[in-house]
């Protein structure tokens, strides 16, 4: 078995610290990369200072197949990401003629003042994502990925870098709906958990039209090891359902 | 000028990493604390795997006032937040009879078995903050604040925590919108931010009812600080436009 393929995203941006602005890239990010294979283990989110981005730019980058960041490549004073990015791989940083024919198909070159040209530049060696939206590329340089964090423009960043990214196999998962409280599985769920170390289960409850009702989650990448944890998740539920019947 | 109140956040759990689950108390909590006048500075969502959620309270809770943490508190084998922050502490965690007697409010005793007794296992020297919902408490231990993940329920310890903490003077804030591209305002808004340091600046674009425009979000503890800033940010605002008048 192959190892895993794992990343962590870095969400970058003064304003998802202060409650301004409410993240919608967390959730979307988890579930893409899963859907393709890839573990997210690990998000941050830091403020738009060079310190906190370099310091976790490199504790990531050093852990995980691949590093994600959102926000922060726009042309304003406050736009620092590639700058960080640059200083945590120690390269030079200067306007990428490719960057800037890109931003020259949507931009009147009169208009490619000092401020948007800040979207252009991009460290050396670092490859670039095209963004259809608006024009101003991502880029990629080792294991991070560089994107924006308007959602329209990261989402489409996100379809083009990702056929070029080593997958692994996809978590396979089963979700159970159980009529029971989470407090009376709990005890037996966690015998299952201990006899199946090699499925993760997951217990998430709920309260639907006036009833308490868990839904459990059992993750395996191995089909024989889901297959195995999932029977004994049924007939616990199904012997606990005939328990409260007889009680 | 007292140092600033800071905070970090800890969420806690595989399902927001899988993206199963869409994180709904980041955008929360940070609003939260602005407006009572700490600093959220940063944020991490770690695996519910024991080695991740201490190293990361160690290194928050070193660096930061107040660590607030999300998930990992119900009944089941994949709740060991409380078990982790006792092992980050160093002291023991056991049954908690407070605790008990708040679950007895509302669970028959019958019904008290293992599993639901995990959620009054609190760490020794624990604080516990009363959960009106579902009456499992969170806790509090030294500078962190163990919450659970259900919005509803994390709302509710917060708003009892919340009086409890020390606090900063509020970080005051004004925007103005600029029905400018944030690419024309960039450079003059670079040098405002250059020449104002005790302020920070945010420039954050749109695009509503079909016409580019961008909000600028000027940030400051010091009221003329902010006074002084803002009035650049608008007399730079009336030149774009009279400039543009006039090409």
């Amino acid at each position: 078995m192959s190892d895993p393929i794992t990343a962590a995203l870095l969400v970058i941006g003064d304003e998802i610290l202060s409650g301004r602005t409410k993240d919608k890239n967390i959730g979307y990010i988890a579930e893409y990369l899963t859907a393709i294979g890839i573990d997210l283990r690990e998000v941050r989110v830091v403020p738009d200072v060079e310190a906190e981005i370099v310091a976790a730019l490199d504790a990531m980058r050093a852990r995980y197949t691949y590093v994600f960041t959102t926000g922060g490549i726009g042309p304003t004073h406050d736009d620092i990401t590639a700058d960080c990015v640059a200083k945590a791989f120690g390269v030079s940083i200067d306007v990428d003629p490719r960057a800037r024919a890109m931003l020259l198909e949507r931009i009147p070159e009169a208009e490619l003042n000092e401020a948007r040209l800040r979207m252009a530049r991009i460290p050396a060696g670092a490859e670039l994502i095209a963004n259809p939206v608006s024009k101003a590329p991502g880029f990629r340089i080792g294991n991070v990925i560089v994107m924006a964090g308007v959602p329209s423009i990261m989402q489409a960043m996100l379809d083009n870098v990702a056929p070029t990214l080593q997958t692994g196999r996809r978590m396979l998962s089963v979700s159970i709906e159980a009529a029971l409280k989470e407090g009376d599985i709990g005890g037996p769920l966690g015998e299952i958990a201990k006899a199946h170390p090699d499925v993760s289960i997951g217990s998430y409850p709920g309260y639907v039209d006036g009833r308490f009702q868990t839904t459990l989650v059992v993750r395996s990448r191995e089909e024989h090891h889901l297959a195995a944890a999932e029977a004994a998740v049924r007939a616990m539920i199904d012997d606990m359902k005939a328990r409260k019947g007889k009680a």
